[in-house]
């Protein structure tokens, strides 16, 4: 991966396939000189004002016209990445974006990396560390919430408060090292008990943002959900009756894995990816020492959601449910469990109440009725996001990255703490501090290695 | 199919899928007060002035914001449709866009039909019927030739020959008229024998322009191609070596339909299309009748190319021979037949000199060191187009309709020349010049139908 601040670079910027119009964009120190050498409307692009649109032809370097384009003008450092830049519209497809960007690639131009264009805004201070990320996520998000949680981290939601933090800290460190200086005349620049305090709250703080990670995990990456029932007990059923309204359009997100996803809903804002196993399919006794049930198991144990699905109209529901409680009365715990009991439509006196340990809740329904669907997609968010109990005016951690800067920086907090309980000497102190401080820094980038940045950036799509 | 001129109509124009950014096309007269009620910039859209682009916050109806975009501002008459328009640029992916759509579309706005935005400019005489067709081809174009045959359509090199011809017939149709009203006084208007030669030079350009489509058919469709030959001829080496450097990106064109492409090339500038059929894979005698054979068969039948590939290497190739002389011999006859002698690597002696009717070239290559394949793709394009006799200020005919409406100018020119020559009255003379123009004018969009047109631009992609 190359990332040469220096050089003019190149992308084509919406997805390949049909469609109407294609934008290639071109951004740096040359980007209007580059354009002009192809470009030929009523003015030269380099003459252009900002902001302003110009329709022409863009001919190869043997004048063969390619297109008929419009070709927009953002001059430095009002555009995307802070630097001079071309956005060229052309007619979509496959063909002809390809053959302008690779005209250009031929003149003192190289193609973009990897997220290279926002890792230029990021450079050209248009946008912080955290702010950049957010435009990954929100390119990806496939639900309201992922979509509202990364807007928010774009619009400098969670980086005002990671400043506030820092900001707070470097208070604290400055005035523990002006202490430092006056401690030989025995001044007291700042009072154990008010530094004291003033960790304990940025401890708070930390923790809180720390903690949204559970939440911002669901939100950014679904919940993953296991479907588990005998043939004939309704899945495809219920699958469909849910697909019906809910289906979900999911992007891959370059560099993470990803199970293999059988179908994904959008049921209450949030992403349901449903896991498809061998093992589903063939849920009696006899095969429970087939690979396929052992994939399940495994598939089962990584899985944020179980559901249990059971066919009411049989005669004995009781076996398939000692199946469950040997399921979830084994290791598995991390994950919500909900008994669907189906076809409820079926029977006609009431069933026992069953006692299942760790089911989080039990409904009847009936696949063929649609009775309960409609209860399930209520509840089913609910057991993993209390919309009630969420702040909007606080931002949700999404990012692991954030979430462990976040936990370095508590551990950093903590031992400055320590060092204060214990009238460890003010050095020791300021030296947890400035820790910490990089730390939260590094979420929004003011201390960030080459390394980190090209991990990062590598993981976007090319053309952003 | 709706297509209200006087409505405002939206769509997203970008492909859906991974990218950077996607644009939303919004044209009609309410465009800007549209975009304005969700739009919140440094000034007004309704305010802006023409090709300019403005940076600002795309919210809901609600005010809940749904991105940071650029709103780029067209002013009638000076955009694509012709009409007001602004094209949203938000952030990529698949659901931004759909957000921001369907915000606009609760308003005053209906998403547009396919290809309405061309259908507009078409109307609004921003271009004319041929060149809104052309924009169609130049989006599906994948190759070099039909890129470069489209884009001269859309420039008008059709149109402009179209028109030249008609401007010839209305000269000469209006001298004929002008003459029915003389005839009385046995005043002449135009004699005879320069009606004649006119309709006869206009004849001649109408049969050069249709006949073009043989070879625009080619660039458009490109070249259904049937690769034949038993197991281990070196089927799949071949293939694998066409593809390494000549992998074509094909997309769909909606409303037409295509075989079952196994694989696309693009040699010298042409679509290679090569068909998969069962039958190739097993070539024996006793296979002759299953039903993948007649598959096979009823496959080359329809196509272009067949390329017939031998082992050379094998104790008798001759078996191989034989039964591509039953086939070159049989009802087969409108595609071209190329016979690979293949693996001239592993043998030492020269083979016997194959006497193949009906091949219109035998090569011996080889696929494992790569002899001969340089030649092939040489060759082949040339079989189907030979550039040296092409005029590039000559316009290639690539539509059907385009064809069928010369055709039908031809028959009418052909008429009235019958009718001259038979000395019939001018009247009747008169009366095929004018069908020879309605039919001239179809192309061009003259006179054209509703029906006529729905049936183009419904054939277009949405956003277009």
């Amino acid at each position: 991966m190359v990332y040469n601040p220096d050089s003019t670079i190149a992308a084509i910027a919406t997805p390949s396939g049909e469609g109407g119009i294609a934008v290639i964009r071109v951004s740096g120190d040359n980007a209007f000189s580059v354009v002009d050498g192809f470009f030929s409307g009523a003015l030269l692009l380099a003459n252009a004002k900002s902001h302003t649109a110009h329709y022409g032809k863009f001919s190869t370097i043997n004048g063969e016209v390619l297109d008929n384009v419009l070709a927009t003008v953002f001059i430095a450092p009002h555009s995307y990445t802070g630097e001079n830049t071309v956005e060229i519209s052309c007619h979509g497809g496959n063909f002809i974006a390809k053959k302008i960007l690779s005209s250009l690639l031929g003149s003192n131009v190289r193609l973009a990396a990897p997220g290279e264009f926002t890792m230029r805004a990021f450079l050209n201070n248009k946008i912080d560390l955290a702010q950049a990320e957010a435009v990954a996520d929100l390119i990806h998000a496939s639900t309201e919430k992922s979509h509202r949680a990364s807007l928010d981290q774009l619009s400098g939601l969670l980086s005002k408060h990671i400043n506030s933090l820092r900001k707070k800290l470097l208070d604290l460190c400055s005035l523990v090292e002006l202490g430092l200086d006056f401690s030989e005349e025995g001044i007291e620049i700042i009072k154990k008990d008010d530094l004291l305090a003033g960790l304990d709250s940025t401890l708070i703080a930390i923790k809180n943002l720390s903690d949204s990670f559970s939440t911002g995990k669901i939100i950014k990456g679904g919940i993953k959900t296991v479907l588990l029932g005998k043939p004939n007990s309704g899945k495809s059923s219920l699958l469909n009756l849910l697909l019906n309204t809910n289906r979900a359009i999911v992007s891959e997100t370059p560099g993470t894995t990803r199970d293999t996803i059988d179908e994904s809903l959008q049921i209450g804002g949030l992403l349901f990816r449903l896991i498809d196993t061998a093992g589903l399919r063939d849920l009696t006794g006899d095969s429970i020492e087939k690979e396929g049930m052992l994939r399940t198991i495994n598939e089962i144990e990584s899985s944020d959601l179980l559901i249990f699905l059971i066919d009411l109209s049989t005669k004995s529901p009781q076996e398939d449910l000692n199946y469950l409680i040997s399921l979830t009365s084994s290791k598995f715990s991390n994950h919500k469990i909900v008994l669907l009991l189906n076809k409820v439509d079926l029977i006609n006196q009431k069933h026992n109440d069953f006692n299942i340990p760790n089911v989080d809740f039990s409904l009847e329904i009936s696949c063929k009725t649609g009775v309960g669907v409609d209860k399930l997609k209520e509840m089913l968010p609910k057991l993993f996001i209390d919309d009630s109990k969420i702040d909007p005016s606080l931002p949700v951690v999404q990012s692991l990255r954030h979430k462990e800067a976040l936990e370095k920086a508590y551990d950093s907090c903590l031992f400055a703490k320590g060092s204060v309980l214990n009238g460890l000497s003010g050095d020791f102190v300021a030296v947890d501090l400035r820790n910490a401080l990089d730390s939260l820094g590094d979420i929004v980038g003011a201390t960030t290695t080459d390394d980190i940045l090209n991990n990062i950036f590598s993981q976007f799509c090319v053309g952003k």
